[in-house]
């Protein structure tokens, strides 16, 4: 295989064929780079070599330039050590998705890590291991570098464009924290509200509408792997989680002594703070922005979305989002379209003019 | 006007012209139901009169055979009484979201009830006045009726269907449980989820996925509106937020002893409980089942996703759910399709064979 001349690295060696290293090995493969594979698991490492993402370290390999540490998060420390030892010229990174604890216990012990950094592609959303691997894991998924050496960063970024990724800069307390607060408290939250769910009778659930659907969603996660991640982060979450407590406190304080001056106040207030709050996620493209959305009623059959689709393609109208509900008992459908708030209304008119359903708009 | 021969009521009377009642009136008055409507609020009024959603009462009219109050739902209580005297023959209905308190208030009258029945259109998605409203706005929506007297309930049930919607009969102790655990606790764990971002750095929000969005999204409802449907059903609501408290207790005290016997256990609990409660959440019309899904990457352009969809309609292809996820920073946007578990595999690979990029699959 010949290396292009575009790629920051022509020898790598991965170490753990799960999701993550198997992703990057086929990514890599597919750009000509030389991939060597180590797995503990001798059925996980053939299977990662059978989807091609790379090879079994030979004799005739030459030294790795960078290393990829991919394992699970409990041996991470382990491995990177011993691959800082193992390839004396490398960089060695790993992938696990909370950064301090690590850092922590690499500094508690004696190894030079000027050749080490942390980082973390977010592109953890899949499930399974290297049978849902994609060499396209990562395209437009942001991928967090912590600062190490500034030479060994910068090597990194270039890496990580390579896979499509959006390199981001971040200590390791910085990325901990965040991802406690956009990543680890929605997963509790939905979990634990998903829970509440358990054994309620069918003609209460046959009311759940697209809100719960939405706040549960993410509940569906593997177990195994989150107790993985929330342990390691647990300060971090802990803290979250306890502002959580004390804001639902608040309510539950406020719904009992509704005939209190204030009561209603601090709902409203509690109510408002969650406006703002989501008003602050970054819109498409980075940009923080204000949308309107537009249902669409749609007959639950095939080709009737790529029907409206088509015509909104004709229109060059650029969706900002779209979301598919389906009415429990009915066989329409209801697509959700966010717009800009420049063409909403245009885009309401011709959809009307077209013969479609409009069943809402939401400022 | 001429009545059609199956509207269940030819002459109805609506009190309050917001999102609910004007909607209701559009429908009716589509129909050729003659609809008189009324609301303190002149302005307000006149809207509706404009929207085509009924017309303003004459001393010509005959009287109404159902009277439908849709005021907030403050005034609920003394417009159904009222309404009752005024209208000796017709059957009253309310559409306020929260059924017990008014059921109680009403009945600690002197008022004779027998011609009146509380009912709850779940379809309160939409905000906004009389100008979002929508004549097919409960089209496959559930409509909750309170049992009542067996002739007006299936009068009402008959008037439902004609709106499209699907009837449910439910008692108001139980509407109430239902709602505050379907619709109330999920508005507030978004509201107080999405509340601890605000403040938070460019950077921390940056690294936000699919998952934090999900569950924040409905945390941008209308908070006045809510503190209103969260007072009428604070012992409910209460109910269901101390014992989510009682969840999140769970988990900090296991995450601040990680080092405990059992600890790691109560979090896999937890998680696992919450995927139990997810999975029995209905699905497609009602069916609750397993799906598979598939994350396909396009180019963030207008028509391309039209173009996968005419591909998956080509090839009779049913979706069950669709979203779209646009990445911050990239030109790309990730579509998940949810489709049967029996053509999910034979999909992707058609679709690889189609030149289109998958970024994932789920279990």
């Amino acid at each position: 295989m010949t290396a292009k001349s575009d790629a920051p690295f022509s020898r790598v060696h991965i170490v753990g064929t799960g999701l993550l290293g198997t992703s990057i090995g086929l990514a890599l493969s597919q750009q000509g780079v030389s991939v060597s594979l180590e797995d503990t698991s001798p059925s996980a490492l053939a299977l990662a070599e059978d989807y091609g993402a790379g090879h079994k370290p030979s004799s005739d390999d030459d030294a790795p330039q960078l290393v990829i540490v991919a394992t699970p998060p409990d041996v991470v420390v382990d491995v990177v050590i011993a691959s800082l030892h193992a390839f004396p010229q490398a960089l060695v990174i790993d992938v696990a998705s909370v950064k301090a604890q690590i850092q922590a216990a690499l500094r508690a012990g004696s190894t030079d890590l000027t050749r080490y950094l942390g980082t973390h592609p977010m592109a953890g959303r899949e499930r399974g291991g290297a049978v849902s691997a994609r060499s396209d894991l990562f395209v437009a998924r942001p991928w967090v570098i912590c600062e190490g050496d500034s030479d060994s960063t910068a090597a990194m970024e270039a890496f990580v464009r390579s896979l499509g990724a959006i390199p981001l800069r971040m200590n390791a307390a910085q990325h901990d924290e965040a991802v406690a607060l956009v990543s680890h408290l929605p997963q509790l939250v939905a979990s634990l509200t998903a829970s509440r769910l358990t054994g309620s009778p069918q003609a209460t659930l046959s009311l759940a509408g697209a809100g719960l659907r939405d706040v549960t969603r993410i509940a569906a996660s593997d177990p195994a792997l989150w107790v993985q991640i929330l342990s390691a982060n647990a300060p971090a979450i802990v803290s979250q989680l306890t502002a959580l407590r004390l804001n639902v406190d608040q309510v539950i304080e406020a719904l009992t002594s509704l005939g209190e001056p204030g009561s209603r106040k601090v709902l409203a207030t509690a109510l408002q703070a969650g406006v703002s709050g989501v008003s602050a996620l970054p819109g498409k493209h980075g940009i923080s922005t204000s949308y309107s959305s537009l249902v669409v009623v749609i007959d639950d059959k095939p080709g009737e979305l790529a029907r409206l689709l088509t015509q909104l393609g004709d229109w060059k109208v650029n969706l900002e989002d779209l979301r598919l509900e389906h009415s429990p008992g009915a066989m329409v459908g209801f697509v959700d379209l966010t717009l800009g708030k420049d063409v909403v209304e245009d885009v309401e008119k011709k959809l009307v003019a077209s013969g479609w359903r409009i069943a809402g708009e939401n400022a």
